[in-house]
């Protein structure tokens, strides 16, 4: 087999033997087919796409460059293996929901084995936030993961090198070629990283919208078919919400901030938007599960058990468990605020109809939130503590949002994003449905 | 300027600017740019195309990669300077036309500074055919290039290192990554290399059918219009002819059969096909050089040169010139043929409707016309003689041609390939007309 007359072929459309992607796969990662041919099959792809037989077959190859979790024989305190269902989201502003989500499906006999990622450009990273719990790690070994499981029902663990190193290999080479945006490519590299968790069924949420990776609901669509559709060919149980991004989700958004509100959703008083999406997520979970019917009745299980406190309760615990200080981070709460800090006014009196997630995402990463490149440090103090939501409506001169930034230059330097990121008309806009569409094949 | 910006916006489509191109024809030559990236941007450029403008900017940028003959000052025995006129070949089977041709528009007072190319896969290159002539050399340097064409009004040489460096970096890169069938990118190789020869004004014979890189009419026209319309933004006059290529043209294939046959045609005993494309070809020169005012004019003109003997005169001086020893030239002549020989005999009596161009000249490769590879050997005494072609009528088991191969292996590899190139039917086919189409902005 030679490699250019795979990517002739890809480049006429034509569809790919599984030994035809497994030569360029697994050339790439072992070092025997040089980078300038993969990334000519990678932009062949971008523009010929992939069949679900294909994307399965890529998705597979994928998994299987590295280690695998087999969580199988894993029983909890009473004796219960699984089910092991995670969710994964495509990335949002303010999107805390893993950190609300976990505990609350765990109360109701979920597990989940979470490997989370770091924040990279105008979105928030779930490790990130973690880490600004004073002592919390997020690097666990394999048979912490398990026992954190075991124990709590959940645990948030970082990716190892182990896990699908193709898909790290071939993620850098895409960044630098142009081929990120690819669905079928998109889908190999997310589906193989949870496969490798060891869940056996997945809730997605794709988010759509001008502060989401995909912005029109065409785009998300077929993102969450293209998840569903290969997911299932690959034996597990999974679903697509593909949930609105327009406007940062909650009432805050940072790193600490975050960890924060997560706690306040735990105890009742989280933000209408959020908990929407959580507890939708969340009902998801439980049917992907097989522990709720429909996701009716999942939601009711859901509200009964964030009513009962356990989820609270399991929150500390794995914070406790991941090294964290929950005294300290009690303490903490509605302190831990940066010194460098401003307030974002109304301009005019009026409704606010719209707070652009996009551009929020951004100037956290000048404020410290979040990075441009992987080395950036993160700061655990800063974003923004939103005091209206869109359809509220405020008065000229009314505080609109708290921002908080690592220096003063920071907070300079995001003024002007930050101004116009705040729409304020005469007339509330027609409320945006958060839930814009549900895909499953179960 | 990032890389990565300029592959997404030319796989979205965006016209680039000469600066986007030249950032990455530049970062490539001067090694700033990793290989993944161009061959992901020359990808993008498949898919998408280039305007005229960008072409012509690559081109360019191609061209003043390396050393740009400059004849201008050139003068000849009489004094006069130019027009410097070439021709170029998309390549076929037995296409010699350059043998013949240059001699003619000399003797017509044309300058031709023909740089030429080496066979590889089933086209033939002038290069091998002329070295097949006893102590003929073709790496001429720039003084005997110019001295040659002063002297003879052409001379045949091999593209030198400095000629567009650009182009063989290019070239090898898309020869591997997938990326050789594009337009702009096949419009800009030429181009470039062909200018740089220092030619005012360039007439291409865009090969068309089974036997051509452009198989289909459509593709054929398509190379054609861009080349005129890329060659007439950079100032220069350019003909374009489109010319059959499915059935082997003239009544030899071969390295030095081809030399011999191109002496037949200088002393009028050329077969039809061969001195009608020739011809033609010839006239689009002089009216390209001002010479004439059109073709039926340049027609004429190379007729009544032909008929004059000074071609034939030409021909031989410049075998002289170029190292050759004429008498043994002329010697070998018709008895350079190699030991293992054996004949292809019609299976039945009727019209042969066709010989293809295609699988003759892979069969080429295995006797030892050509090379699959660059670092090959060829053979000169080698190759196909036709005794008929399409359109003759033959009698079972009259021979059609004579095969030569490097040795008795060769015959045998290629007998199945040579047999089935070979169509006899009851009914004559109606004649293919052999200048398909003519495309001029002169």
């Amino acid at each position: 087999m030679r490699a250019v007359d795979v990517i002739v072929r890809k480049r006429g459309g034509a569809e790919l033997s599984r030994e035809e992607i497994a030569f360029i796969v697994s050339g790439y990662v072992d070092g025997s087919l040089p980078e300038y041919q993969v990334s000519a099959w990678l932009m062949a792809v971008f523009f010929r796409g992939m069949t679900p037989r294909e994307t399965a077959d890529l998705t597979e190859l994928m998994l299987h460059s590295g280690k695998v979790m087999n969580l199988a024989g894993l029983r909890d305190q009473n004796g219960r293996v699984g089910p092991f269902v995670d969710k994964h989201s495509t990335g949002g502003v303010g999107d805390k929901v893993s950190l609300i989500l976990a505990p609350i499906v765990a109360a109701c006999g979920v597990k989940v084995p979470m490997m989370s990622g770091r924040a990279l450009g105008h979105t928030g990273g779930t490790l990130d936030k973690l880490e600004s719990i004073p002592g919390y790690h997020t690097g666990l070994s394999e048979a912490e993961f398990r026992d954190f499981i075991a124990a709590d029902g959940f645990a948030m663990t970082g990716q190892t090198a182990e896990i699908v190193p193709a898909d790290k290999k071939l993620y850098a080479l895409r960044d630098v070629t142009g081929t990120v945006e690819s669905i079928p490519l998109i889908t190999a590299s997310i589906l193989s990283k949870k496969v490798a968790e060891g869940s056996e069924a997945l809730v997605f949420d794709v988010k759509c919208g001008p502060g989401a990776f995909m912005k029109s609901i065409e785009d998300a669509e077929a993102l969450a078919r293209s998840l569903v559709n290969t997911g299932t060919a690959m034996g597990k149980r999974i679903v697509g919400v593909i949930t609105d991004m327009s406007e940062p989700l909650g009432a805050m958004v940072g790193n600490f901030f975050e960890i924060e509100e997560s706690l306040d959703c735990l105890e009742g008083k989280g933000s209408a938007d959020l908990m929407e999406v959580t507890m939708r997520l969340c009902a998801w979970m439980l049917v992907a599960g097989g522990i709720a019917k429909t996701v009716e009745e999942g939601l009711a299980a859901c509200q009964a058990a964030l009513a009962s406190g356990k989820p609270r309760e399991l929150f500390l615990a794995n914070i406790a468990r991941q090294g964290g200080d929950v005294q300290r981070f009690l303490a903490l709460k509605g302190k831990y605020r940066s010194k460098y800090g401003r307030k974002l006014a109304a301009k005019d009196s009026g409704y606010i109809t719209g707070i652009d997630a996009y551009k929020i995402g951004v100037a956290g990463v000048f404020l410290g939130v979040g990075r441009d490149k992987t080395t950036d440090p993160v700061y655990p103090d800063v974003g923004f503590i939103f005091r209206h939501k869109v359809g509220d409506w405020v008065k000229k001169g009314e505080v609109v949002a708290e921002v908080y930034g690592k220096d003063e230059r920071s907070l300079e330097d995001s003024r002007e994003l930050i101004e116009s990121s705040l729409s304020i008309g005469p007339a509330k806009a027609a409320a945006r449905p958060l839930i814009v569409k549900e895909i499953t094949a179960l």
